[in-house]
């Protein structure tokens, strides 16, 4: 955690979390997909993310879910554990949660639910660095916490050793860009971790200058996703490319759901269920309320895609 | 609970959660509050709202405050309880502990941080209502939780006896005027209660045909908005208008604080605190990080109005 | 112009712009609406406003359109123009030419498609103002420029004697009934027109303190508004309610144009000319493209609601 | 135009419009502006885009400016013009003026200020081209016109010959990759030109598959963006890095005007036209109302940018 580069590169999925039909956290398919993950070849484990329904969970839900990939990764890579929760002292019961419980870094995102302006997120992550034994990421994901962190108040955060790092959704790349070159820059903060978490752009990302990436579809195909890691780290970029094409079209078990009756989270989520359930790796597609689990005929769909990808 | 009008109606301030400076529940300045606005007459208790913090609060935090409001009242007005979680599970949690700390309501608002459509919103409400045993109003806040509830989906919850009631926070007038007129001539739904969360636009909501109003300035004023209520109530329009004026010029407390160092959330809730330890209510005008508490100069301002309201 | 008090007040319309099924001003049609808007009794007419499809209509379609209206009013009533362009120079082509056509005021809004700024959009009034000989209302429209003119803002050019009035399609009551308030206070802007131009919550905003309406669907019912606002005036406040109660059910003409298929404008303005044409008003309910006008199915609709609502 | 290839490729920078201190437009700025971009060894010019004023300029203006790139290019590039209008009649109105002037191609935003949904923006653009006698290409801007154009409507109106190309200025990275892909599997869109309006982003957006880029900032150093574009095309991705690493680092020229008091526009056009003044390509740094021209300070952090870069 001390070397000279930053400590979080590589391709680190945001794990979904497999639920039992009757809403309990599957500890086997939740071992079994880690234990894909890793032989996948994996750098991290991103726990308790969006991807992994955090913020439908319990606290219990999540202490389990968390305990249980702390415990089957057993060291050989870091364990990311998101703290999503509206304000400063709610997301300080998760980070010391997330510490008791064998974490390798935490991850924030800005205030949501509350209004909040720039002087109080700043406030906010500097808040829970200060009472925080584990390095910070920060999860900058305005379409869910309606915030963008700006590039100045990341670069100013990550100077300060606020920050480790960032896992950057924004969807804004003009602003990664900008930010990768900030901190670059800025010659404090050489530890720093940029990684995107936009799975259909890693390659173009990784050549701005991303450190890894956290893709939601590396739950499906993590074999997929070192790859292009790995080329794009070698300079080989049409190898690359062309890697990232595939995976883009994978990508496309997002759309299978009806788009008449379903929104972003279950069109997500609901997918990499779905397939990791086809792959026979979880159990049970089943998601949590409100959203609904894929029925049959979007099944197909996705059935379709693994096959086309060569998955099944 | 089963008249035949509204059961929720008149003035229901959403109680804001007095803390002491080390950031626990201050009971005795939540019990002197409570006592305060019985004494004003308002006609019932919104605990855990925005106003209340409910964000911020831990659930033990949360679980005292709803305790202590609910024996304070002592039964003479009915209590609801903001039940604000991110989704459908979490919210559950949040009405049993409501239940078994003897709420007569709970107030729920759309999923938020989590992407759902409409088809999700609708079906939240729906298991929300089929889990409680309680009267289930709706809470329309789309500035925190960017959905909008539509006037079609308010109406077909209301008509199947989903809701109970509506607190509409979402400043969209012209849609409140639609439901309350949809609300009416359904004919399904002869308990529905419409209450405007607006605390400056009261006596014109009420004039449009609201039951009553959730004023967090109320918290301040109750008298005010008691005889501005009984004035809408028994058609004494004028001397509604020049009271909701009075009112209206008193709510610039919420623009004491510096606009180029705090945003929404700090500018209200920290103005109400400040007025309240001004007035003798409270002790401290503490709020939760990662707001920042009104400073010297600000509270100042805060006094003006107070003086200039006749309050102080 | 000089009065004591504000110079525009009442129920000022925006009058649609009839067209030929080629797309032509439909002149005689335009003459008749006009006609009957002032046998109605409205107190002024708002031409190229949105309703008015000002933002599809060329140059000389424009000029023809104000040119009429000017005409058949005939000196009876003031007539406001709608300059509504993206910035300042455009919007001092269209002010020229609505000054050389006769109009007695115009109404400008905030900069739009252009990313501007609060700096830039008061440059935007003053700049408007200081080039016009004719008051200059401001129109606020957030919908349509994505900027909301704040109260600030609004108050301030009111004291500076830049803007006469303000028509209000922010859908914020709030900000509304503060600005109401401000500009009272201010003193320095006795004249101050605060029109609204929401036409379902018209007798909220006139207790509010409004000094009169924009209804667009006084297109369709001008006697209905007008009742309303004498009403208000005269202080029967029940009257006024009953009376804009049955305006907001016939308000659901909007909702009759398929909502899988068309949007706003589309629903707004092609149900005001299909209602017109039902009335025997204008000829055809032809709307400019990309919006097409209503099919049979919708306007029966329209029709129905114009039965229910005694006007056919 | 009709080689199997996209007909637009390469670099087209979207001309700025030198205006005088007046506020006419300075054609001898205009001329020497277009022979640089020319020397630079730029692919196209893109006329009356966003860089170019095109909402702030009064048709004879934009027909001159038009007029006088044409005339300048004198066909040894594609000049492709912006027709940027709300609606479509408005739009007519310059597609037909932009062929009479020589333009080799049409732009065209989703129609904006006016209330429309997807069908109304489909129309649009079919009823646009069906008129228009050269190719046409859309803009996908929602940062200006809030409507963000979908990968299924783009790869449709491919598909059908409707659309020659667009240019992608949404920000949205994930959505141009899938854009890229689906245009590429459609088959029937062999010609179709994806070009990217984000200068800072050229090289991982060319990696991802796009044909060229619009970069504002290519006013200011075409001969870099040359370089970029031709290393891209080449495989040396490290050295297109680079280039662009440099081009981000110039970017920042952007952030010379005070943020307190100037917003997008002002920023960027007028940082702009100040670095061109400052190159001594163009007469002066004026802009047009509400804009305001970057003062002297704010022109020397342009200067020290353009040091830095080595273009001074």
């Amino acid at each position: 955690m001390t070397t000279p580069g930053p400590s979080f590169t590589g391709v680190i999925p945001p794990a979904i979390t497999p639920l039992t039909d009757d809403g309990d956290v599957d500890v086997a398919s939740l071992e079994r997909l880690v234990e894909r993950l890793l032989e996948g070849g994996v750098h991290g484990i991103f726990a308790l993310g969006s991807s992994g329904e955090t913020v439908f969970l319990t606290d219990p839900q999540r202490d389990r879910a968390l305990e249980v990939i702390v415990k089957t990764v057993g060291g050989v890579a870091p364990v990311i554990a998101g703290c999503i929760e509206p304000t400063t002292p709610r997301v300080l019961e998760r980070v010391h949660a997330s510490q008791h419980l064998g974490a390798d870094a935490v991850v924030v995102t800005a205030p949501f639910y509350a209004l909040v302006g720039p002087h109080e997120v700043e406030r906010h992550f500097r808040a829970v660095a200060a009472a925080a034994d584990l390095p910070l990421l920060a999860y900058d994901i305005p379409v869910c916490v309606h915030t963008k962190l700006s590039v100045d108040l990341l670069t100013r955060l990550a100077a300060d050793g606020v920050l480790a790092g960032v896992k950057d959704s924004s969807g804004d790349d003009v602003a990664f860009r900008q930010l990768l070159l900030a901190v670059r820059e800025s010659g404090a903060a050489p530890a720093f971790s940029a990684l995107t978490g936009h799975e259909v752009v890693v390659d173009a990302m990784m050549l701005a200058g991303a450190h890894g990436s956290v893709p939601g579809l590396g739950n499906v195909d993590p074999h997929g996703y070192v790859r292009l890691h790995n080329a794009c780290v070698n300079g080989h970029w049409e190898t690359a490319r062309a890697e990232q094409d595939r995976l883009t079209q994978l990508f496309r078990i997002v759309g299978a759901a009806d788009p008449a009756t379903t929104a972003g989270a279950t069109r997500g989520v609901g997918a990499f269920k779905t397939a990791l359930s086809l792959l026979g790796v979880i159990d049970s597609n089943a998601v949590s309320l409100p959203m609904r689990r894929l029925d049959e005929t979007e099944t197909g769909r996705v059935r379709a895609e693994l096959v086309e990808a060569g998955l099944l």
